[in-house]
């Protein structure tokens, strides 16, 4: 039977067609030799490759590792740029082309992720960190998006909730993790880039974590939802919620999510079973969200951010920041972890973020890697600090 | 509070500094004028532009209406190339550009939606078709992302599930739609592209559809899952599957995903409560399954799809096929609905499709509008199908 294959090449044919662009350009297409844009070797190094007869200057952009440049010119071979990167160690890097002054997906990947503007191609190198977030042969929780009602911004607001292999068929109840993410983004990132729900059905399928629900928010205030999901009809959001210096999606958490979540969901409601961790603006958000609510989050993780002293400038009031500090401590928090990267520009600011602590006697663990400030760091972090909880 | 400016501000310097492109690009890059990407004008024409001051031929490639090309050339001003396209009629757009021999994003945008491996931006243009795919200020439903057992294709397999509002606090039992995706796509398209969930939010809100469940599959028997949640260390899928033509992702449909669904999911479950469409491939798969199961579905929509007689050649069996209608009608099926554009590359094997049915006594109800093979029409079928079903 060829049907499909002669229905599939049809389609193919009058698509080709009806897409054709102008004559000038279409000669430079037919022109296209075969290659693969990105070739995993033996010693997991990347060839890169992209066709750009006319460019004058081709580079491929990545997440690579703190020993690499974000941008690697490429070098032209007949019509098609091509470099080799790596060694890299395992794991998922971001990329995409830079074509004279434009940026380009790899045209020939169809795996695409997007973190707030900025949309790339994904590339997995084998390994035991890309075994972390890869889709494995193991239960798989579900990821539900949904819109909740927000009062304190005025407004619907969408989040993921994942809900961990088991949950929609036993009557238990579980403890909850909320996820924050970074300045830019939106709720997609710890789903599409994050591979929030493949780490935890990893961890929970080898024992290394209990089964957990995670909540996963818009953290901007007046973004309701990641840009396909906005009305351009109405202004979802009211006006007066002021910025992201607000304060007012910290609260929102509080007074909007946990109690939507703890009556929506099965889970125990209570602070010895509530987690937060974000990173980057949600690290920021984490702090300031357990500094004002000392008896609501036993586990708080705070990573790639650090004292926001150094960024409050005369604004910082660190009197009223040791009290709040004072009444966490008191409140017993079992796990507080800060996690960090070597190679982070915000380094010096968790350097300072421990002194305080130290020289407050406020206790806290501390995970520090040759991390930038990049996704390799936030989906390890996750790895490391959701076995911690709920022990 | 000029704090959290601060902090943006100082991330985005150094991140801009770190994502540094070689000097040359960087010396092309600092002449960018400021300039919209795409503005709508009072007319609904939209003026797309682009910085590309090395190209010698770009072009803004969209999914327009019939009476335009899909690759509109675009003309120089300085460094940008600019060009008018419209007036447009309301709806979704999915448009990018191509610099030389380069497709790429607009720059300027992060609505991006993928449709199998095309990537692309999202532009709205208001009016009636753009409401019918908003988010609108009505009840949403919750879409969910899961993993099915499918014994017939050998592994675990992707899908989305659409509840309708309030389905997750009342103790109702819904009627099912099973919404097929055509060639080359998979199971993100119908959400992504497709919006069925918000065309569904709205037709409900507004009482032209009653509340359903929608079940969204991937049809491609070789392929679990989209291609982000697909697995790179093992082969999701056993061997011996065969390709599309195999008939084993519809067989898979009616042994594995409804008890699937009807066992999950509080469905009603019988044929006066499950209907099913597809577009293009999944058009095809639509006739496949209700002809081989003329008492699984009351409700049938054909989609961009015609007689597969035009495909199949001397594969076609005549017979067989009236046979199988025969055994369809007797089983009554309350709509079988046949939509296509009169631009669309398959409009004649659907009219063939049309005289076959007339001349063996088959009942069917026959829309056609201008449309090309693009989501532009199946955006406004399902709008047009969901009203019908389970009245």
């Amino acid at each position: 039977m060829e049907i499909y294959k002669t229905i599939i090449n049809s389609f193919r044919i009058v698509l080709a067609i009806a897409l054709m662009p102008p004559s000038n350009v279409r000669a430079q297409m037919q022109r296209q030799p075969t290659y693969l844009s990105h070739e995993v070797q033996a010693d997991n190094s990347v060839i890169f490759r992209v066709m750009a007869p006319g460019a004058t200057s081709v580079a491929v952009f990545g997440t690579w590792p703190p020993n690499l440049q974000y941008a690697i010119p490429m070098t032209k071979k007949d019509s098609v740029y091509e470099v080799k990167v790596g060694p890299l160690p395992s794991g998922m890097y971001e990329y995409r082309f830079m074509v004279d002054s434009m940026f380009t997906l790899d045209p020939r990947s169809s795996e695409v992720t997007r973190d707030g503007a900025i949309v790339e191609n994904r590339l997995m190198i084998p390994g035991p960190l890309a075994d972390i977030i890869d889709v494995k042969q193991v239960p798989h929780g579900q990821v539900t998006a949904l819109w909740y009602p927000s009062p304190t911004l005025s407004g619907e607001r969408r989040m993921y909730i994942y809900t961990p292999p088991g949950y929609e068929k036993d009557k238990k109840r579980y403890p909850v993790l909320y996820l924050l993410h970074g300045g830019g983004g939106d709720e997609d990132g710890w789903v599409s880039r994050g591979r929030a729900n493949y780490i935890l059905d990893n961890l929970i399928a080898s024992g290394k974590a209990v089964p957990m629900i995670i909540v996963i928010t818009n953290g901007n205030p007046l973004m309701p939802a990641a840009p396909l999901d906005r009305s351009y009809s109405f202004q979802q959001t009211a006006q007066g919620i002021g910025s992201m210096a607000s304060g007012k999606f910290e609260e929102s958490l509080v007074k909007d999510v946990i109690p939507f979540v703890e009556k929506n969901y099965r889970a125990v409601a209570n602070a010895d079973h509530r987690a937060i961790t974000g990173f980057s603006m949600g690290g920021y958000q984490t702090q300031n969200i357990t500094n004002a609510n000392p008896d609501k989050f036993k586990y708080i993780g705070v990573m790639s951010m650090g004292l926001f002293a150094s960024f409050q400038g005369a604004n910082y009031n660190k009197d009223a920041h040791v009290k709040q500090l004072d009444a966490l401590r008191k409140s017993n928090p079992k796990v507080y972890w800060i996690a960090i990267g070597k190679q982070d520009f915000l380094y010096n600011s968790a350097v300072q973020l421990r002194q305080l602590y130290d020289s407050v006697g406020f206790k806290f663990t501390y995970f520090e890697n040759d991390a930038r400030h990049d996704w390799n760091a936030w989906r390890l972090y996750l790895s490391e600090f959701a076995p911690m909880l709920f022990r």
